[in-house]
């Protein structure tokens, strides 16, 4: 059990954390701006700092990309250590014209932190600091060895992290790491995240005239970029909603007979869900799955953004030039990015129509990732969360994508267990984003006794 | 013939025509803006001190949107009276960043006008004015009664033409018409053109999710309004490049022969035809028909801008709350636009994926157009063209619309002359619009040619 002036200490000074992370979630730290001042610069010097407050030995270090920060407290060689991951970098804001209140100017209403990244990931992450602190000031000492990895390009597909990993090896080695980026299942029921999808992201251009010309005098003679493209994309779905790229399932793993019976038992209701979305009836994904499958087991082939000729108010008579569009595909255990990219291109080769080029550009790759459900460190943060939230977690997948969950597995050998703070209504990626702030009270006691249950599960592993 | 007079006066006024024209061009006519100050009123208060100047009866007159001006010069019951219809709106100049010069600020290189309208279609509108001023001041007085009608919301699709003209019926009689608005062949070829194409303007909206939501955790569960949008547009061909809508060619009437014939000793060179565009090959439209025929004398649909989920630079991954797309639809004789709505509204119907709601708006309506090529008129203005251009037009089509000709046709009974004085490669709807300068002072001959061909042309009506 976590200790009691643990505890006290987190709810003595709740106003003051919540002042810490409000001053965090007010520096724009968008991963996909290149804009000065730099909100990730600002955002990683403000978490060393944070961190070097914390008596840890903190530094920002420079990537191919945004920055990330690494801080590091040892206690003794003969304590475990913990390694503690979390991102920085936030989604884009827009549409500004759908937030109540600004995405950047944090406010505390209906018992919620509403702001871009408070939920997704700055309030996890800061959970983590405030437990930190907590073991610090009231607990005698942190009980293990922690490090913490902060990164800042995660909502872009962490397209340095393998190599910032490779890179800094020694320096993150751990005897387990915890990511806090993930959600509830359902209000009420913590969750520790088994597996992750992963990502390819593109931008699919097609291009037609020079210029864009006059619809009238040219409609019908020439190709036009943005019926061609919708042609792309609608080929590349088939009438049950499978993808139609070339070998897309063929590495995909069946869900086994466990998951189904599991996944059953969560009571999860299609209508309930669909409403929650503002949706009459889900529709998408394949037909043939359900839609916690589809969530969490299947593959897509999501268009995100498309643009093309006039977009203004009003009408405008042209065939444009040039059309485009952002797609993600999520790739499920035991998908490869590479083969998927190889596998548009080839889809793409057989979709082009006459008069107009298409071309694409990969932004970003990310494997699927399934973590190791009994390992001594799962073990710890099932108690840990059972602690903090008054009920054992329920293990899950989930659809979205953390870049940096397979990198641990691959580069360090490391399965780190997926435990978030989040709630599925938190607003992420969407307008109105917000953290319900008695879970971060609670993620901040479940972080703590994590540490301390590293510490008695220690013996547990082989 | 013209009186020298009136040539020689043209020359000698070239200079301060220019800079009128400029004037004129400077002002951002765009009927698809409501900003205020508002380019249209502006141009049309300019084109009324203009005609009043040169001693016409002119005033500006509200309509449901964009105002009209109307300017009459009577010189005797016993001459014909000539209808001069163009119009001052203009295209949006978007996108801004491929102008060599802006596009409000008119500025004359290599021979050539450039400025968004100076070719469409202030240009030609003003060319008429030149005439109107020459004969006026030069020969002698009006040859004709002269009714001027310039319009304001041609490049919206003249939403308001047809209810403008019954309102004026009996102050727009005349027993001759004519629109410039339309170009030559190809350089060197004069051209009077006996028929346009119609048009119906649409949006199409496709919503899902109330927000964006996270193409992680939700992808694959929900439909996606950009991936339905496409499979929509998509689905609005067939493999042979032929338009789906319910149907949509029921009403279309075939070539004759003798268009056939009359067409094949156009010359037109599809290969050179694409290479003016910047393309390798066409593309585009019914594979059975050729290019010229897809422009002329088939209907088309084509998307003219389309806009969903994330748009600027770097990556989002979400799933839009919706995606939209411009279309507009070029209906040739013998088409009806009402018809084609209908047809729109049942394929959409059909076409709608699980998922998601889908609707539509109507933003213009106009009927395609076949005039009379053997009228006193048609015969006047040949022999205009031929006179002021030194060589005998050619007869053809034009894809684009011209909504008021066929409005024309059917309130005042009237078969315009539709005598153009652009060129194809003018950059019409496009970034670096131009006119030559040389059809502006040919034009204004041939316009002031045409009413003195239609004082001895009369004899020649039935």
């Amino acid at each position: 059990m976590l200790p009691e002036a643990v505890l006290s200490y987190l709810s003595q000074h709740r106003d003051r954390h919540l002042d810490q992370l409000m001053e965090l979630l007010r520096l724009p730290s968008v991963a996909n701006v290149s804009a000065e001042p730099d909100g990730c610069s600002q955002a990683a010097e403000w978490l060393a700092r944070c961190a070097g407050g914390l008596g840890m030995d903190a530094r920002v270090v420079a990537t191919a990309g945004k920055p990330a920060v690494l801080a590091t407290a040892h206690v003794g060689a003969d304590r475990p250590t913990v390694l503690i991951y979390a991102h920085y970098d936030v989604q884009p804001p827009e549409p500004l014209d759908k937030w109540d209140s600004p995405p950047f100017a944090p406010q505390v209403r209906d018992g919620c932190l509403w702001a871009r990244g408070a939920s997704d990931d700055k309030g996890q992450l800061f959970a983590h600091l405030m437990a930190i602190e907590a073991w610090q000031r009231a607990g005698g000492g942190l009980p293990v060895n922690v490090k913490c990895f902060f990164e800042g390009e995660e909502e872009i597909g962490s397209p340095n992290v393998e190599p910032f990993v490779a890179e800094h090896r020694d320096e993150l080695s751990a005897d387990a790491a915890v990511i806090s980026d993930s959600a509830f299942f359902a209000d009420g029921v913590p969750s520790i995240t088994y597996s992750l999808r992963g990502l390819v992201y593109l931008e699919l251009t097609v291009t037609g005239p020079a210029v864009d010309i006059h619809s009238g005098t040219h409609g019908g003679a020439v190709a036009n970029p943005i019926n061609a493209l919708a042609r792309i994309l609608a080929a590349a779905h088939d009438g049950e909603g499978r993808v139609t790229l070339p070998g897309f399932y063929d590495d995909v793993t069946e869900l086994t007979q466990d998951e189904r019976r599991d996944w059953a038992l969560l009571g999860f209701d299609e209508r309930a869900y669909a409403a929650s979305l503002g949706l009459d009836e889900l529709g998408g994904g394949e037909r043939a799955c359900g839609a916690l499958e589809r969530r969490w087991a299947r593959p897509t082939l999501d268009c995100n953004g498309i643009v093309g000729g006039y977009t203004a108010a009003g009408s405008k008579t042209i065939i444009p030039a040039r059309a485009s569009a952002k797609l993600s595909m999520r790739l499920v255990p035991n998908q490869d990015p590479d083969r998927v990219v190889a596998g548009f291109r080839e889809f793409l080769a057989g979709h082009v129509p006459p008069g107009v080029e298409a071309s694409f550009a990969v932004r970003a790759r990310a494997r699927p990732v399934m973590l190791d459900r009994h390992s001594p460190a799962m073990a710890a943060a099932r108690r840990a969360c059972a602690e903090a939230f008054g009920r054992e977690p329920v293990m899950v997948r989930c659809g979205a994508s953390v870049p940096v969950a397979e990198v641990f597995q691959q580069v360090l050998a490391l399965d780190a267990v997926v435990m978030g703070f989040g709630l599925p209504d938190d607003n992420l990626h969407s307008p109105n984003e917000h953290f319900r702030l008695e879970h971060l009270w609670r993620g901040s006691a479940a972080a703590a006794a994590l540490m301390h249950n590293l510490l008695t599960a220690r013996g547990d592993s082989p």
